[in-house]
C-alpha cells in the first residue's frame, strides 16, 4: 500500500458548504426538511453541481437524479467513489447524509488542487431518497438505481405519503422514470461513505471519527400472542391465559439478553398494539415488533435463535398461540478488508485518533456493496442525536473525517 | 334466627322468564343488546311490571325508571329487598343482571303463593344502567339514585356514546330528570342481590352457587414512563433509557406478584399506548393502566404499596420519569355478617351445596351498601364468560340460586 501524503482540508469551506446546503429546506431553526424531488432538493442538487463545476470537476446527473462529480484519472478504468445522500427526514438535521456528500466533494477538490490528476478516476456522488421520507418504500432509491435494484415498472408502483407515484415526481423534475435502469454502474472499484454516527459511541469514547468495519444485520418480525379475553375482576390469575403477561416476560427476557451480550447487539421493542386495549379487560391479544441487530453473521444467527426459542417456550408454557410474521431481514454488510486496511493506515500515518466500530443503522453503502467493495467513516454525533433538527457534529470533527476520507482516496487513486 | 321452610321454585317459570326477557333486544343468536331507556329496555321494564302485577304484587316505577314489586308485610317498616339490573352490554348475554332481577321477582311470587303475607315488607327491583353501556359515566345509575348519589343537574351532565344527555333520554321515555332525587330510599332493611359469577371459580369447584362475602376493592391507575427516544440501531443497549424495558419489568413483576398472592388478588394490565410506536425506534414513553383488586381492606393496601414501590424503584434504577394518575378507586364492600349468617344457615338447612367467595367485579350491591346491609348470591357461569352472547348459566343452577335467595328472604321477612 502506498504511503499517503497529508491532504489539507479547508475547515472554512466545510462549514460554509454545510450551512449553505442546509439553507435549502431550512426548517424550525437548525432543522432541514428536504425530501427527494422537492424544490428544496432540486436547489440542493443544483448547488452541489455548481460547487463541483466551480472546482473544475466533471459534473453529471444520472437517470434517477444522483449528482456525480468526476476527477478523471491517467489510467481510466473503474472509479474510486465516495458520497452519501442529500435528502432528509421531515424534518431532519444538517448533517445526516449531507456531511458525507459534501465531504466527498471537498476531498475531490482538495486532492485535485493539492495533487493534480490521479492514476485512477475519483468520483463524489450526492445520492437521493436514502431516507424513504417522501416515498416510504423507496429507501436507498439512488443507490439502488446504481446497483441495478430498480426494476422496470417500479417507479409506477412506489407511492408517496401524498399519494403521488415516484414516477410522477421524477417527471416533475425532468427525469424519465422509464430510464431509471440507466443509472446502473459496473465500473466502481471502491465506495467509501462518510456519515454521522447517529449514536453516542464516539462521544462516549471522546473520539472524533470511527472506521466502520460492518453495517449491522437486522431482522424485524411482527409477533402476535393470543390468549383469552376475560373480565379483569372475576377471572382469577391462575385461570388466565393473559397475552400481556407473556408479552412482558418475552420483552424483559429479550432486552436483558441484549444487555448481557453487550455492544454491538441491540434488541428493540418499539411498537405494541393491544386488543381490545381496555383498562378492565384481560387482553385477547398483544401484537408487537422485535427489531434485533448484530453485525457479526454468526452472532446474529445465535441472537435470533434465542429470540425464537424464548417466544416458543413462553407461549407454550403460558398456553398462548404464537404468530410470527417476518417484516424485514438484511444480512450484515461487512466492510472490505483492504479498504479497512487503507483507512487504518491513513489514520495512523496522519495521527487521526479513531475507533473501529460497526454501524447499527442502515446506509447507502450496504446497497453499493452489491457492485463494489465498501467501507465507511463515522463522525461523532452530539448526544447521539439524529433524525431531528438537534443533530450536530462539530466542524473540527467533520474536518477530521473528511481528512481521513481524502487520505484514503489518495492512497487508492494516486 | 328462625329456622326456614323449604321454598319451592318453579324451574319452568325461571326458564320462561329468562327467555322472554331475553327477547327484548335479542341480538346475534343468544345475545341481548338492551341499553337503558331504549325501546327494548322499555319493553323489558313493562314485562317485569306486568309479571309482578299478574303475581299479585304492588308495582311501581321510581323517578329514574327502576321497577319495584312489593309484597306488603304485617308489621310494615323497612323492606327486605332483592334485585339486579336489566340493562345489558352491547351486546351482552341473557343472564348478567336479568338473572338477579327475575330471581327476586320469582322469589316474591313463590313466597306469596306458599307462605302468604310476611311480617316485614319484601320487594324486588329491576335496576337500570348498571353497565354504563349507553352512558359511560352513568354506571350504577339506578342504584345510585336509590342511595341518593345523583345530584341535581347530574342528568344534564351525563352524555351518552351518541352525544345525547341522560336527561334527554329520560324525558323521551316519560321520566322527569329534575326529579331523579325522588328515587332515594331510606327504608331498606337489607339488600340481597343474585348475579351470575362472571368468572370460572364455581365451575372449577363444581358447585352451583356461592355466597358472596365481599365485593372486591379496586384501584385503576394510569401510568406513564418517559425515557429517551432513540434510533433502534445506533444506540447501544447500555446507553438507553428505554421505557419499554421498564414497562416490561414492571408488568412482569406485578403480574407475578398477584399470582403468588393467589386468589382473590388480581392485577391486570389491559391498556398500553406507546409513543411514537415505531418498529425501529426506542420509545419516548409508554402509558398503561393497572387494574388491581383485593376484597380484604388490609391486603388491598399492601398490594398497592407493592405496586407503588415497584414503580418507583424500577423508574429510579432505569432513569425513567414516572407519572401516575389515579383513575378509579373503590374500597372493598364487605357483606353484612348477619346476612351472611342467614344465607349460610339457609343453604345448610336446604342442603344447597355452595362456596363462600368474593366478587371480583363491581355490582349494584356496593351502591346499595350506602343505605342498607348487603350480601350477594352468585350462580355458576359456563367457562366464566360474561359480557358476551356466549354467557350461560343452567336453569338448574339458577333455580338453586333463586331457592337460596327465597329461603333467605323467608328467614328475614317471615
Amino acid at each position: 500500500m502506498p504511503k499517503g501524503k497529508p491532504v489539507s482540508i479547508d475547515s472554512a469551506l466545510v462549514e460554509k458548504w454545510i450551512m449553505e446546503l442546509a439553507a435549502f429546506g431550512a426548517h424550525s431553526g437548525t432543522g432541514v426538511w428536504r425530501t427527494v424531488y422537492s424544490p428544496e432538493w432540486v436547489a440542493a442538487a443544483d448547488a452541489f453541481e455548481k460547487w463541483g463545476r466551480d472546482a473544475g470537476l466533471a459534473m453529471r446527473r444520472d437517470a434517477v437524479g444522483d449528482v456525480w462529480a468526476r476527477l478523471e484519472g491517467e489510467e481510466g478504468g473503474s472509479a474510486i467513489v465516495s458520497g452519501s445522500h442529500i435528502d432528509t427526514q421531515r424534518p431532519g438535521g444538517r448533517y445526516d447524509g449531507a456531511a458525507g456528500a459534501l465531504a466527498a466533494l471537498i476531498a475531490l477538490k482538495a486532492l485535485k488542487e493539492q495533487f493534480g490528476k490521479p492514476r485512477l478516476p475519483v468520483e463524489a456522488v450526492a445520492l437521493c431518497e436514502e431516507e424513504g421520507s417522501r416515498f416510504p418504500s423507496a429507501g436507498f432509491w439512488g443507490s439502488r438505481a446504481i446497483v441495478g435494484r430498480i426494476a422496470p415498472g417500479d417507479p409506477d408502483r412506489v407511492v408517496g405519503y401524498d399519494g403521488e407515484t415516484i414516477a410522477e415526481a421524477m417527471r416533475a423534475v425532468g427525469l424519465d422514470p422509464d430510464h431509471a435502469q440507466d443509472a446502473r454502474r459496473n465500473d466502481i472499484a471502491a465506495f467509501i461513505e462518510l456519515h454521522i454516527e447517529q449514536g453516542p459511541v464516539l462521544e462516549g469514547a471522546r473520539l472524533p471519527v470511527a472506521i466502520v468495519d460492518a453495517i449491522t444485520g437486522i431482522r424485524h418480525i411482527e409477533v402476535t400472542l393470543t390468549g383469552e379475553q376475560n373480565h379483569a375482576g372475576a377471572f382469577p390469575m391462575d385461570r388466565r391465559r393473559d397475552p400481556m403477561a407473556g408479552f412482558a416476560e418475552i420483552v424483559s427476557t429479550l432486552i436483558d439478553h441484549a444487555h448481557r451480550l453487550g455492544r454491538p447487539a441491540v434488541t428493540t421493542i418499539g411498537r405494541v398494539d393491544v386488543d381490545p386495549n381496555g383498562a378492565a379487560v384481560v387482553p385477547r391479544s398483544v401484537t408487537f415488533t422485535i427489531d434485533a441487530r448484530h453485525p457479526d453473521p454468526k452472532a446474529r444467527k445465535a441472537l435470533y435463535a434465542v429470540h425464537d426459542a424464548v417466544l416458543r417456550e413462553v407461549c407454550e408454557r403460558r398456553r398462548l398461540s404464537l404468530d410470527v410474521r417476518p417484516v424485514l431481514g438484511h444480512d450484515p454488510c461487512l466492510s472490505d478488508p483492504y479498504l479497512l486496511e487503507v483507512l487504518r493506515s491513513a489514520a495512523a500515518e496522519q495521527a487521526i485518533p479513531h475507533l473501529v466500530m460497526a454501524s447499527g443503522a442502515g446506509h447507502d453503502s450496504q446497497q453499493m456493496a452489491a457492485v463494489a467493495p465498501v467501507a465507511m467513516i463515522f463522525v461523532r454525533s452530539k448526544e447521539g442525536r439524529s433524525h431531528t433538527p438537534e443533530e450536530f457534529s462539530s466542524v473540527e470533527d467533520l474536518v477530521a473525517g473528511t481528512r481521513l476520507l481524502a487520505e484514503a482516496l489518495y492512497k487508492l487513486a494516486y
